[in-house]
């Protein structure tokens, strides 16, 4: 049974573990609302279940809690943050707001992120753009999990993309998605549930295709968007590759097997070639291109032409990307946001921790 | 048996046919660069094959061979640039020099066209930006062969994306791909050797899936990149739409169901929203996020890396995107382009169209 929550009883626990760690109430705040847009658009694995693990990154002294966010270089488009080894659930709102205010002046902004930590949702930050009529972008480098196509070894996180574009009288069209057939989440579903993965999700670390969703555990690998060769896994390796390129090699942080672990107990590379984690933010101005209302009643028409596409039989319609999310987001925020028992003992042990009520 | 023809050989007819259609001396040297450089890379259903589908667009006007190239909009890193219905092989070169233009003031540069024609390969493009230090973005929308996932109709086109990232010693990261899961010249070469394709390329009418490489006369469909809902197909059909979009409703070009097609027998779909087709630029200066130097050697180790990572049995190496279209390359400059014999065929029509030597 899942227990429910309202987001406001989860909102002051949460701020309140990470001023307990050192943050500063703006930066709690920030925290906060960060990691939970996770838990409201659905994507369970990417919010406060992974509360526990921030604090145990805090404990081995891998987060700053009180990072100087700099701009370490800059030209009218771009700039570089340096996230100073703290959160990058502050880290990443502070760059992707540098993106959207160099928008505002230069048409588009475009901003790599170095020394930082894990940012919870692409989401959270690609959708900051819209309220701007700017389409934003966000993307991050993560944990190496994943072995490009024809590798034994893993190389590359699930890194994963968000693109959000504003539209008129429709909701937004907000594409977030990990650059592997499956994000890692969906395995700690499937083991929760005791159920096998669907074939070309996992390899073994022979390489060979496997349903065993403990098998990351002995050597193996989740497998690039496209899972196989024949169905262009060197597309979902390209893709994985550039989010690392932009995240990483651009910003001056760690890329493919040197990108940190988040959890804890994985020491850290040695000979690493950068600081921290990286990630990548872009914002466009609508109208650096064209008028913003004629970009919107054209998006609209673009939403409701494939909305109204005949689906397969069995499917009840087409979907626009950001549909199902925002549809939990919205239940959610009603009824509730629903937490599993082992988060739910999770989340207790850190409140003990803190001698916090929860 | 293929036919071998030197570079030299085939540039002169390409360029010799592009004058007879109208275009100048310059668009037409332009033209026929962009159009064999797929010839060269081996993505051979995108070069010299191509030509005489370009002629017939040309026969029932939906090819202006003297367009007047226009920005019609720019801010400091953005502008539109309007195609004037020419060709996409001229329009998209020009597009991309104004995006390293923009770039070499701004840091980067972002460039959406309307009213334009097929480009060609998208890495012609994107590569130009690597003299320069910079990386290299190109993006085209096409005409509707892909349903998105759950749709019995076809809304996308294959929707190619190249991101092009200059490197030291190293040779450059060039990705370049379709956004479904095999591109159409799959299903030629399929058809051509008289095979079926693999599960998970194609749909039938019904949605259902097939190895039918003609399924597509038949009501059928391309799948996105990762062929079905549990293999990501959403992502795929996300990625597809993201290249419509920032190519078409962000210049003003057609989008969705409504880019005209490739084949000039074809109608033009009725109430048409934009104009032509649609393409995005991108070029963002390396230095304007950290010195080149300290990039290109980063990337060398990231390029070594990946390339050094113990491979599957079976297979000799893991590839760097580009690789493979880099040694053909280097293969055809020095032994020559092979063409298959119906190309042949076709081409000798176009000599005897325009009475020119082949």
């Amino acid at each position: 049974m899942d227990h429910l929550f309202s987001y406001n009883q989860l909102f002051d626990f949460v701020y309140a573990v990470f001023a307990r760690i050192g943050c500063s109430e703006t930066d709690a705040t920030t925290a906060a609302h960060t990691l939970l847009s996770a838990d409201l658009r659905g994507i369970d694995s990417h919010g406060i279940a992974r509360l526990s693990g921030y604090v145990r990154l805090w404990e081995v002294g891998r987060i700053n809690p009180q990072p100087d966010l700099k701009l370490v270089h800059e030209t009218p488009s771009t700039a570089v943050v340096d996230g100073d080894g703290g959160l990058g659930l502050v880290a990443a709102p502070f760059a992707m707001q540098t993106a959207i205010e160099k928008a505002a002046q230069a048409g588009t902004g475009w901003v790599s992120v170095q020394h930082s930590n894990h940012f919870g949702i692409a989401a959270a930050h690609a959708m900051m753009a819209l309220p701007h009529d700017m389409i934003g972008i966000a993307m991050t480098n993560a944990s190496p999990l994943v072995a490009p196509t024809y590798s034994l070894e893993r190389l590359l996180g699930t890194n994963p993309i968000c693109v959000a574009v504003p539209a008129g009288e429709e909701p937004p069209f907000v594409a977030d998605m990990a650059t592997t057939t499956a994000a890692n989440g969906k395995l700690e579903i499937l083991q929760r549930t005791n159920k096998q993965a669907p074939a070309g999700w996992i390899q073994d670390k022979k390489g060979n295709s496997s349903l065993n969703p403990y098998e990351l555990k002995d050597g193996g690998a989740l497998l690039p968007l496209g899972s196989d060769r024949e169905h262009g896994s060197h597309k979902g390796y390209a893709l994985g590759a550039i989010v690392d390129i932009f995240s990483a090699v651009l910003s001056g942080a760690n890329y493919g097997p040197w990108v940190p672990p988040f959890v804890s107990f994985l020491p850290l590379a040695p000979d690493m070639p950068g600081k921290g984690i990286g990630h990548f933010f872009g914002a466009m101005r609508i109208d650096a291109f064209r008028p913003a209302a004629d970009f919107k009643q054209h998006m609209d028409q673009w939403i409701r032409r494939f909305r109204q596409a005949r689906p397969v039989e069995g499917q009840p319609r087409v979907l626009i990307p950001g549909d199902p999310e925002r549809e939990t987001e919205t239940e959610r925020k009603k009824s509730g946001i629903p937490l599993l028992p082992p988060v739910v003992e999770d989340l207790k042990q850190v409140a003990e921790k803190f001698s916090l009520p929860f």
